[in-house]
């Protein structure tokens, strides 16, 4: 059998951070790839009696099909939060559950995207961002990125020469991989200049409630006067990535087509798992169990940073983040992360170099470190190995 | 804002049913539209004790992400479910578990199709795989189909004079809308001509398990020596659809491409739902709850046939299917199912207009009936009404 996939396959490749991930499945890897939350906060008990309340209360409903936008106090909650924590004004006909914020991003492109279209998106961004949008055919262009986020000259520059500019995606919270945090100048800009172009904005958010310093910063969503600004949020990260339920908030009109495509990919989210975080989130104080999760990261970040600074040669440079779950490394510029991270997995250590995060290449010369997933023992042993590497292979 | 969608948004509409769905979701109408299952018959006890002994054993793992290819216990049963009931010879590696079946429509779609592909399909046929495939652009050749299924005589004249095939959709058993099930003969030639042609088959089977009388039949699947055959199957209809679990089996080498788009559109399957199903199938004997669910079935659809043999003017024809959620209602030639359905409404009474499940449009004189989901009295009562109805618009 001669094979004839898509066209659109041949810019499909392995995710390399899932392939990475099968390495570090083995228990004697200490991880700073993926960005798994830490196990141990997933609140098991709380789940256990929860999953007996619904299927007691309702489980004929709980296990039916149900409707494609979603459960509904699950909708009206995801709107609250939204409104308290990032300053929008949504309400439920503005939101869709999604099978996680990834199935957000795939049914964006679905809706928007053309063969030949442009995305716009930080330089570097999420990988797997970059292979949903890839899928649609899909190009990309960086847009110059600084310590306040996207720079707004360049991106001006670059709307005015690029024809075809569809979808802006972005991540102003605790960035993937950077971990770099937007200025509100630049979140309020950011809404201004696309509604002026009238380009689609995608807001991730997949990391905003996980600040360890400073104060929560309105959504580019908040200044969205004009509807073309989609936001989207998930329970992977407060909650459980195993439920895969996250969600999207945006204008009625782009929700309906989401609604549309989400019908033909998948019919509807699990209608369990729906009704389990709704009533966690009915019985339980989300708030307290998130400060538990934030005390742990936070620790994990300050002793991440402290080790790295101790045991990293001063020709590599970090920042320590906000928030999040990730830190970025830059190395000497003819140091290929590639490389380090074969040496690096012969001593059991995995990370994920950064090229893959620039969607048109290069920059082979950093790596994204992931805190949040390792005990802190394993976090000093994993960067002093780290450390003794890149002196070996630097100095 | 001007939203500038993708072209592919214009091919697609809201699902009929889903529509109808939400007016059925009213407790005084007795639905014959959807293919619900009975929610009495979903086994909440036996999940709410399986989830908390996948809780209490391996809650870290159970709500972490995972593989995309999915657990792989539950690879291992649906490889050997298949190859137990349907003649296949499967193994792990040629499963990739989905977010139900739906999803491995899509998926196909996404790997084969470019825009102005061809899909081939029975006439009629399953109403949400027309949505999902010209989400890619697909244009659809109906192929004649008898009471044997498609016919290999028009199929074969088919393929000579259409470009650009790229894939044949098909449900052999029990299918949807019209309860038909394949000859055996017809699905050895499928295979043979398909494997011929190289185009891939991708064959529905959400029903299968689901016989009232006759003897299982072996699966195109089961005749594929070429690797052009993708299967599918569902927990939807013998376990519960609420979980959105389902799994689709094919050659190594199209399954590693079915991954890697599933990578990028929602990351993996539910951890949690994977490993409930997977326990479930561990401590309790699943035949024995699917020779339940077939008895309560069988036994509906005796009674709607009976009823509808009494009470449908005799211009009025349906035959018993062998198994699954359906009957088709061929009317008059004159007369519009969307208007006997809208007197229907008005009695609260629903059921699913025939017209849609043609991709090509026409048909206006038939209607599908989902006899699984309304208990023994609703569907005389409802029956009856509906008789009433067409008596009242036929004579």
């Amino acid at each position: 059998m001669h094979y004839s996939f898509a066209r659109r396959m041949a810019n499909l490749t392995a995710s390399e951070i899932r392939e990475i991930l099968k390495v570090t499945a083995r228990p004697e890897v200490i991880s700073f790839a993926g960005g798994l939350p830490a196990p141990e906060l997933f609140p098991i008990e709380e789940i256990k009696r929860v999953n007996r309340i619904v299927l007691d209360e309702d489980g004929k409903n709980a296990l039916q099909y149900s409707t494609t936008e979603g459960y509904d106090p699950l909708r009206d909650w995801a709107a609250a939060r939204m409104n308290q924590r990032l300053g929008t004004e949504l309400a439920r006909e503005n939101i869709l559950m999604v099978h996680g914020s990834q199935q957000a991003l795939d049914l964006a492109g679905k809706v928007f995207l053309d063969e030949g279209d442009v995305v716009l998106c930080e330089s570097p961004t999420y990988l797997a961002a970059i292979s949903a949008f890839k899928a649609y055919g899909a190009n990309f262009v960086e847009v110059p990125t600084d310590s306040m986020g996207m720079r707004m000259d360049a991106l001006e520059e670059i709307l005015k020469r690029t024809d075809r500019v569809k979808l802006i995606y972005v991540i102003p919270d605790f960035q993937n991989p950077t971990g770099r945090t937007w200025s509100l100048e630049r979140r309020r800009q950011l809404a201004e200049i696309t509604a002026r172009h009238e380009v689609m904005v995608l807001e991730d958010n997949p990391y905003g409630e996980l600040r360890y310093e400073g104060d929560f910063l309105p959504a580019v969503k908040s200044f969205d006067q004009a509807g073309n600004v989609l936001c989207m949020g998930t329970f992977s990260k407060i909650f459980c990535p195993g439920y895969r339920i996250g969600w999207v908030a945006g204008d009625p009109a782009v929700i309906g087509k989401l609604v549309l495509v989400k019908q033909c990919t998948d019919l509807q989210c699990n209608t369990m798992a729906q009704r389990d975080i709704a009533k966690y989130l009915e019985l339980y104080d989300i708030d307290e169990h998130i400060a538990k999760i934030r005390e742990v990261y936070r620790h994990r970040r300050d002793l991440a940073y402290r080790i790295m600074m101790e045991e990293f040669p001063k020709s590599v440079s970090f920042e320590k983040p906000h928030g999040g779950l990730f830190m970025w490394v830059v190395l000497p510029e003819k140091v290929n992360a590639r490389d380090v991270l074969e040496k690096c997995l012969q001593r059991n250590v995995a990370f994920v170099p950064g090229g893959s995060f620039f969607p048109n290449g290069g920059h082979e010369n950093t790596f994204r470190i992931n805190f949040s997933n390792m005990p802190e023992e394993r976090i000093v042993e994993g960067l002093k190995l780290m450390g003794q590497v890149l002196r070996e292979y630097i100095d």
